[in-house]
């Protein structure tokens, strides 16, 4: 079912720059490409070895479109698996535009989404797990998650699987034949090996399912809630924490209404900020639809930061009762969030005054706590590395495989309920045929993790959420 | 005086693509990026041919940073003529910025914009001329533009100027040979033949001189003021040119205060219109700011469009005398600019108003007129073929020598200035020594045009204005 029609893309970023590259794909590739390319040498191009670059000019009749460097790679030996060629023009995107018209004139098409890279899937250059990872790789922002897209593109995820797959697909034709001599009563798949399998199998599994839970987080970013009442000094601190102005700062209080979010990476991992109003009640209509929103957010939040100004604290009997309040409040609707008081301002307070607020806050439950000074960045750093300590990162660190992408939790979810059906099956003596029926189950969705079963709907879904061109 | 340290920069446009390419340049640049490269196939960069295309990974120590492939281009066959590698990474902002920064600890130097094309010319790659028609063709937008870019980098300009410097070098050469003879009353030179050429160069240089002025505008778009009264339709004739909702079209009156400024192609012309308020005198002091500013905008515009809506015209008598008065002032300010009155809103009128409006028009002076509807598209054809003959197409349908860059067309200037006074000399006898100064000084001026001589300080402007990577 190899394609054979030839696509194109430009392969580059969109806009102006330096050079930019389009990528042509399909059995005609080169033909293609010849027919409009004219060497400075005289080069024929289909006579070129693959893998050799050649300088010459794209020529629409004759008009000369650009001078251009043209990268040949003969089938099976490219990214596609079929013959590729990759022009390197100049970088102006009207050049771009005409180069592509003319290749769609002379017998190409505009290649989907994704479309390079299915066809390498295709033909077997990688397999699914690998080519969701290209996607994954090209929006990587931050070492964490460029790290996990790196390993399971380099096939660590997918090994993991198919050793598995193997182990149990041996299994399954050893019981799939005990069927066949069903009157002999023979037993060729040793159950103690088969159940210490199945012990590994689900050991594994378990390991990577829990690990969904860090992948997904060092995928999308870990969402931290800043919340406080207006003129604490929200965007300050958010403003402290990346290091530039993205919120917008102001004296008047009340100002950020709405939640803005912002992304920051802090020891390569991403953590999402979101700034919220206050959850103090007012009359202001507008300001408590702000604290439904805050409480919404907190719920998204996998940790609170719950903001304050030093000044409050300047008498500082009152306002301890008021923060137990807030913080039960916030505790009774989303009780095993972990919160942190943060008193900002604390540049403002002398010494005494300062030593007896870290008294006072000691008291307050359910709830640590840290002084900072958003203005003098003192405590930032502390606030950063109290941020890490919040993700487990050591599946990270000892380089395990992390799974991060929602379709394969969902199918290693259903091969873990495959795989304790069978184990419950040998332990109540269930019949051979049935167990049978269990095992080919897990199988399939080991094989749809990697690929080995696939149906074009999944593929579609797949590859729509890739990037043109590659 | 050929650089030798390594510079690297990102030559693909800047963000996410499915690719990204960086561009590595310098003595080092094999040596370099071998350091940082593992094969696939376990090959040794520096044993590989130039122009060849190599599979692996980028390493940092023992870590992964992306399987990438490396193009090896060994100098003096490069862009630059220094070795250079050009390194195809997935398209991820982090990844480029990884791999950048490791290569600049490993001892490349960010290169500074334009870099490597200021070292193909220092290498002798490219003239200077060519040189600044590669920042041209990466910013040309529209097929007028692109082709001029094109043809001064293919040399066409250059080779112009330098068979002349040739000839006139000659003669010089002969000129001050006579010097030395000068007792002995010799004349090596041939007068006559010497006066051919420098009316042939004179006639040359005044062709070049008048092409810029056609160059600059297809360089920068023909200006088109649109003017007329709130409410005519000034927005949604820029939409109809525009084929798309760039301006804010509104129905309050008044509502285009600030002169906007869009581009569009039309039959591969770039033109820009200057949206720009009325002219009619109001008592609104920001209108009458407006009314100023539109008068300046019509200053720099190439061509006017005085817009009208046909509603005006219903009671025709009354309004063809004030458009006589409105059409006299802008003629009196501007007596030599083209100036078309448009009517717009023309599918609100009946059969016989329409021709009698257009027995109307025929009588006003100093102006020409088109009936258009930019809601239903009638007339934009007409108005559009109009514009382009408002354009001097003719030497680029030729494929004549254009000159856009105003650098050159000072160069041009002065060599003419010089050229005249050698023929003044040479019509009054002046002697051969001040000839010779003269004669010196245009090819001067032409050796400044191809880069034959030049100044760090005019290298620094030129390649100032190119992007980083090119």
């Amino acid at each position: 079912m190899t394609p054979t029609d030839t696509i194109v893309a430009l392969a580059s970023p969109s806009g102006a720059g330096a050079i930019a590259v389009i990528r042509v794909s399909g059995t005609d590739a080169l033909k293609i490409c010849n027919s409009v390319f004219k060497s400075i040498h005289g080069k024929d191009l289909m006579r070129q070895k693959s893998h050799t670059i050649h300088l010459g000019h794209i020529m629409d009749a004759n008009k000369t479109l650009d001078q251009v460097l043209v990268s040949l790679f003969k089938g099976p030996h490219s990214y596609t698996g079929e013959n590729v060629v990759e022009i390197s023009c100049h970088g102006s995107p009207y050049i771009q535009q005409q180069i592509i018209q003319l290749l769609l004139r002379k017998g190409c098409r505009m290649a989907e989404a994704g479309e390079f890279t299915l066809r390498a899937f295709l033909n077997g250059k990688l397999d699914l797990s690998q080519a969701e990872a290209v996607a994954d790789l090209i929006s990587s922002e931050n070492e964490a998650s460029h790290q996990i897209a790196m390993q399971q593109m380099r096939g660590g995820f997918s090994n993991e699987i198919k050793l598995l797959r193997d182990e149990l697909l041996n299994f399954a034709s050893l019981i799939e034949l005990e069927l066949d001599f069903a009157e002999e009563d023979v037993e060729f798949a040793d159950r103690s090996k088969f159940k210490e399998l199945l012990n590994r199998i689900e050991e594994v599994l378990k390991r990577l399912l829990d690990s969904f839970a860090v992948g997904n987080v060092i995928k999308n970013g870990i969402p931290v809630a800043i919340v406080g009442e207006p003129n604490v000094g929200k965007s300050t601190l958010l403003n402290a924490l990346l290091n530039e102005e993205r919120a917008i700062v102001s004296e008047i209080a009340g100002t950020t209404r709405d939640a803005i979010e912002d992304e920051l990476t802090i020891g390569g991992i991403g953590f999402r900020f979101i700034d919220t109003a206050g959850i103090r009640v007012t009359s202001d209509v507008v300001e408590n639809i702000g604290i439904k929103k805050t409480f919404e957010k907190i719920g998204q939040a996998q940790v609170v930061l719950f903001l304050h100004s030093a000044e409050e604290f300047k008498n500082a009997e009152i306002n301890l009762k008021s923060l137990q309040t807030e913080v039960g409040k916030i505790a009774s609707k989303h009780p095993d969030k972990p919160l942190v008081i943060l008193v900002n301002k604390i540049d403002i307070l002398n010494k005494k005054e300062r030593e007896s607020l870290e008294q006072l806050l000691s008291h307050v439950e359910g709830s640590d706590f840290e002084i900072i000074s958003a203005k003098t960045k003192e405590g930032i750093d502390n606030l950063k590395n109290r941020l890490l300590k919040f993700v487990n990162t050591g599946a990270l660190r000892n380089n395990e495989t992390i799974v991060t992408n929602t379709r394969h939790y969902d199918a290693l979810l259903k091969a873990l309920d495959e795989v304790q059906k069978v184990q419950f099956g040998m332990d109540n003596s269930i019949p051979g045929d049935l167990l049978a029926i269990d095992i080919r189950q897990a199988l399939f969705h080991f094989g749809e993790i990697t690929g080995e079963i696939t149906s074009d709907d999944l593929l579609g879904n797949i590859f729509a959420n890739f990037c043109i061109g590659k």
